[in-house]
């Protein structure tokens, strides 16, 4: 049995060994995330929820984990030339902080549009920001350009082993904050988070029940998921800026194998699930953030053969670099 | 030193063994608030800032501490009658939430225009809820015919000696979490947190500087201290619903003698520190919640004598009982 599982976890890119290790390495920087609830929406639900609450990570979003692992695991050398990725979310600004942290230079591939908000976040760690156009063709030339030019190594945002390992001690604080969770709800983009959070919860716990939270206009993993083989989609339409990614080769193998069930949303249910995280929890949750919710409150779960046998789940709030607009809401100095 | 010291504290509604006491009696049952802080916000203010997170406290405010202290300082017989308050705000439920506890019967009178989502937050907790016409002598009328009736004891929102010292143990909590404190902002209006956290304060650390932060449009501490004497307003207009009381006969004294100043800011201050919690601590704080920040970033205080002396600032985010309207959204279902 060990031994089938040792070699069974070798063909993943991280296993419960090198999420330990991304632990350890990781803890001296990142903020133990607390546990939130609340009686209200255990009630609306119909189960007890545990919101672990990642938006109080650093950089307000689980990013970090992945990015301070991926940067620190870094040998000295290697780390001196500095860090390079493309990205114009959290995983950026993530980046940024790990490489000030470590003491060496990031540079940040942007696409000129950006949000002034995020280029901000970039910016108060000390990235260096090097704009492209807002395309893949232009995205990939530039960053290829900054790594010739500097060395930097790239940090991908999912598909590197270093990050789903860090993304992965979120599982570790969950269950032991938690222990008596029996399902844990995850977004899903890029595959990183809920593949380190899967790979984790298995390891320790083989009963557990994994299912990862997706905006219906981003169903890839969903699609991928049924038809057993990776479907790309040709168009993304979901106000969850953070999940408008899709699965990587390293992530989808984790996701076919181990994560249970792909549960997807409507948008609206993702905006009343920030209002109910705000009104309920007293916390600001981005609209990905805020998925795992609205997937517990969803008649997609209800109607699902997973209802009935969860009773403690763990929600995991991803993220919470949110601006008021998404409510509809612009300051007048947006206009 | 020591005879007059206490000779002192018997002028005022509670002191630090009256405070202590409190600790112990609520221990079981508050949450211990954590303190959040923010490297941008610090920047923005130019001091250490170090927020009391009340919002996280049960029933979503500071409130329930006095309301729980009051509660179960009750001796048996009295506590079976049941208790009573008056109050459209975050005393109700907490004085509901704390008989809920203690299993005894509540009794709330509310106007009846009071706000919907205020009279679910008191039914949640089971209190009984009496509908007065919108103007005092009704709801003194109704709080004496329910008193009658029933046997309840009345609790009031501020002006009570259990009330403030359950407040006081805010004070408690801060100084251990944060020891460095020089400087505490916090909300003034009946004035039955200020009295409990300044009393607590300077007993423990008599050369702590207390900071009262009051609305322009609800000015009667400040007016009642540069005065020396009482003053009421004939007019109250702000959006800070939390702030629209003023000093009683047992919150007074105190203000006068010991809270340091009284710091007014304008309402558009308000709001934004209210955006400034959300987008930055990640936490929804309302109008009479944001207002120590509001002040803390203030000309008023940066034009203030206290603001060189000033390193280290605690600074009470009282409460998060807030939705969405007050940022301008009404959702559909409220029209």
């Amino acid at each position: 049995m060990e031994a089938e599982s040792q070699t069974r976890e070798q063909k993943y890119a991280a296993d419960l060994t090198s999420i330990k290790e991304a632990e350890a390495r990781i803890r001296p920087f990142i903020n133990k995330t607390p546990i939130l609830s609340s009686d209200a929406l255990d009630a609306l639900s119909g189960k007890r929820l545990f919101f672990k609450s990642e938006l109080f990570q650093r950089g307000g979003a689980y990013k970090f984990r992945g990015a301070c692992n991926a940067v620190f695991s870094l040998d000295d050398d290697q780390a001196s030339k500095g860090v390079l990725t493309h990205s114009s979310g959290n995983h950026a600004a993530a980046v940024a902080l790990a490489a000030k942290l470590r003491g060496v230079p990031s540079y940040i591939v942007m696409p000129k549009n950006a949000p002034q908000r995020k280029v901000e976040n970039v910016k108060q760690y000390g990235g260096q920001i090097m704009f492209c156009e807002p395309n893949l063709p232009s995205r990939e030339s530039t960053a290829a350009k900054v790594m010739q030019e500097t060395g930097a190594v790239l940090v991908h945002p999912f598909n590197d082993g270093r990050v789903i390992s860090g993304q992965g001690t979120i599982t570790l604080e969950l269950l032991e904050q938690a222990p008596n969770i029996d399902t844990i709800i995850a977004p899903i983009s890029g595959g990183g988070l809920i593949s380190g959070v899967t790979l984790a919860a298995k390891a320790i716990k083989p009963a557990i029940r994994i299912l990862a939270a997706e905006p219906i206009g981003a169903n890839d993993a969903a699609l991928s998921k049924a038809a057993g083989k990776l479907i790309a989609l040709q168009e993304i339409n979901t106000v969850a800026d953070g999940l408008r990614g899709m699965l990587g080769s390293l992530t989808w193998p984790v996701v076919r194998d181990f994560v249970d069930d792909v549960i997807t949303v409507e948008d609206s249910e993702i905006i009343e699930a920030m209002k109910l995280c705000y009104e309920n929890l007293k916390v600001a949750v981005e609209p990905s953030g805020a998925i795992g919710l609205a997937v517990a409150l969803s008649n997609g779960f209800k109607n699902h053969p997973a209802w009935k046998d969860s009773t403690n789940i763990g929600i995991v709030l991803s993220g919470g670099n949110v601006d008021l607009s998404v409510y509809g809401i612009h300051p007048k100095d947006d206009e």
